[in-house]
C-alpha cells in the first residue's frame, strides 16, 4: 500500500531576478519588476511530499518527526531570512526563480532521504504562483 | 529538469444545468436545485498548471506574464460576469457542469500554448468542489 | 464572561446590479460588468456571529445546532440556487449588492433570535470583496 | 474525455498512536505526544477524488449527490466524533494514523463506487500534515 | 497609535461535552454526538491579538518572540495533544466547550501580559465554528 | 444602516528590521533573523475596510471600482517588489514593522477617502502574524 505524506513548512527571503549576460534594459524586459537591483521578497509556502509503502509495524510511511527535522536542517536553517541571491551558494550562478528554488530544495531534502521514497516539492511563491518538482 | 508552474486567477458566472431533450421532472431529477431556470452562479477559481522543461538562461519554465495574459484573453474576458448559458458559444449545446466548463478552458488555453509545454486545469465551482482536466 | 460565537455557512446564487430608474449607460458606468442583464453568480460564504454570556449550566453562548437550524431557514433554504433579483421578495425593489444582502440576511436572523444576543453577519462575495454588518 | 472530480468532506475523531507489542518508553519514543493514553484528537478533513469519463449526455463524470451519499454513509456516520481506537473495528488491531486511516476510508468508498471510476482520497490530519492514497 | 498585532498558534485534543447533574438522555439532547463518552477531538486553531502602542523605539506594539513565549508556555504545552476533560485542571469542573476553552486560555494570557496591553483570543474549534473573547 | 465593505490586495517587498542608535549586537538581540542586513521579505496580503451608510440609490456604501484604484495608487504601485527601507520615503527614518507599514498605508489611504467613511486596515507579514489599524 504506497501512500503519500505531505508536511507544511515556510520560510521567508529576499532575492531578484536578473541574468548576469543581460543588458538592464533586457533584464527589465524579461524579469520585469521581479529584476528591482534593491530586491524584494516573499513568504514561501514549501510541502514536501514522501511516498512510499506504509510500515506494517508502525503504520507510518515515514516518521514526520524525521522529515519535520530535514526539512528544518536543509530548508529552513539554510533559506530562512536570506537574501538568496547573495548568502545562498546555489544561487551565486543560478537566478532564484521559483523553478530553481524547488530545484535546489528538492536536491538538499533527496540527498537525507532514504532511497526508497519517492518526492516532491511544492512551492508557493505567493498565494497565486506555486510550481512542483519531483526529480523527473 | 520537468518542472510545473500554476497560476490561480477567477472569474464569475451565472449558469443552469439541464438537458434539453429531457422532461421538467427529469431535468430536476438529475440536475436538482442546480437545474432553476431562474439561473443561479458561482465564483469559479481556476488553477492553470504548465508543464515543461527550465529555460537554463531564465530560469523560467515559461514567463507567467505570458500565461497571464492568455488566462486573461481565453479565460476571464471571455467567461466572467457571463451567463454561460445563453452568451458563451460552447454551452449553447453542451450543459455548462463544471467538468465540461474545465474541458473548455483547456481547449482554449491548449491552442494558445506552445506544444512543448504539457497543460492541467484545476476548475472550483465551489470551494468544496472541483474538477482537473488534463487533455487526456 | 461574554463571548462571541461565529458559525460559517454558504449558498450560491444569481443576480445583477442595476437601478431602474438609471438608462442602460448610467447602469453600466455605476455597475460595470455586475449590470450584465443576463446576470452572473456568487458563491456567498457567510459568518453569523452571536454574542451572549456564557450560559453555566452548559457552557454554551448559544446552541449551535439551535444557530444551524435558524441560518439554514432564514438563509440558505431561501437564497441558495435562487435568481436574487427574480426570486426573493425583498430584492424586487432593492438593488442585491452585497451590502443590501448582508442587511436582509442580518434581519432574517434577528428575528429569530433572542433579543439577548448581539448579531453579526459578515457576508463575502468573492474570496477578495466581504462585508460585515451589526444592526447599527 | 477523462476528469477527475472531487468533493471536500470532514469529520472529528479522537485516536492515540501505539502498538501493542511496544513497551510504554518505545511507544513514546516512535509515536512522541501522540500516544498519549488520555488520547488526543483532530478535526479530518477529505478531499475524495473520482476519475472518470464525462458522460455526453449529463455533463458530468458522476453525479455529487450520489458521491456525497456514499461519503456520508461510509465516511462521516462511521467516523464522525468517535474514538477511532475503540469505536472503529478496522482500527482494533490496525493503529490509527492518518496512512491507515486514509486506507480504510479508500476502501470504504470503493466498494461502493462502481469499477470503472478510479478513486484517490486525500485526507488532512491537521491543516499542515496531510496524507493522498490511490490504491495502488 | 493604537494597533492591534495577532498571532496564530495550533493545538490538537480531545474532549467531550457533558453536565455531571444530566442523565445521559438529557447529556445527548443537549450536547449531542459531542457528549460520546468515549471522546471526540479537534485540531484548535487559535488567534492571539494584542493591542497597544507602537513603542517609536522598536517600532513594535510587543515583541513577537515574547508573545509566541507566551502562547507556547500557556497556550501549546498546556493542551497539545491532552484529554481537556481529564488531563486540564480547568476542566476537572467546567465543561470544555469552545467558549469554556477560549475564557481559560485568554485567562492564562492575561497574567502573562504586561496590563497596558487589551488582550483578546479568537478559537476556531473546527474550521467553521470558532469563538471571540476579550475578557469583558 | 452602516455597512463596512472591505477589499483584499497584496504586494511583495523586501525589507531588515533596525534602529540606527542600536549597536549590531543590540539590533540581533531585539530583531533577530529580521535584522540580517541583506535584506529578506514577505507576501504582504492587505485588506482595506471602508464603513459608512448605505447609498440607497445604488446600494454602496462606495463603489469598490474607486477603492480597487485608491489601494492602487496609494499601495501597490507604491510598495509592490520594493525594498521598503531603501525606496520607501516613509521608511528613511522609521524602522519598516509591520506596524508601522499598516500605519503608513492607513494615512495614504485616509487622504484619499472621503472624511465620511471610517477606515481599517489589516495586514498579513506572513499567514500567522498580522496587524489591524484604525487609525486612533
Amino acid at each position: 500500500m504506497k501512500v503519500s505524506i505531505s508536511r507544511k513548512a515556510h520560510f521567508n527571503a529576499a532575492h531578484r531576478l536578473y541574468r548576469e549576460g543581460y543588458s538592464d534594459e533586457e533584464n527589465l524586459r524579461v524579469f520585469g519588476k521581479c529584476s528591482n537591483p534593491m530586491y524584494h521578497g516573499h513568504n514561501y509556502e514549501l510541502i514536501v511530499q514522501v511516498t512510499g509503502e506504509i510500515n506494517p509495524e508502525t503504520g507510518f510511511v515515514m516518521n514526520l518527526d524525521v522529515l519535520k527535522k530535514i526539512i528544518k536542517d536543509e530548508v529552513e536553517d539554510y533559506l530562512d531570512h536570506k537574501n538568496l541571491n547573495l548568502e545562498v551558494d546555489e544561487f551565486k550562478t543560478v537566478n532564484p526563480t521559483v523553478e530553481n528554488i524547488s530545484v535546489v530544495i528538492w536536491n538538499r531534502i533527496r540527498t537525507k532521504l532514504d532511497s526508497k521514497y519517492d518526492l516532491k516539492v511544492t512551492l508557493f511563491e505567493t498565494p497565486r504562483n506555486f510550481v512542483e518538482y519531483s526529480g523527473d
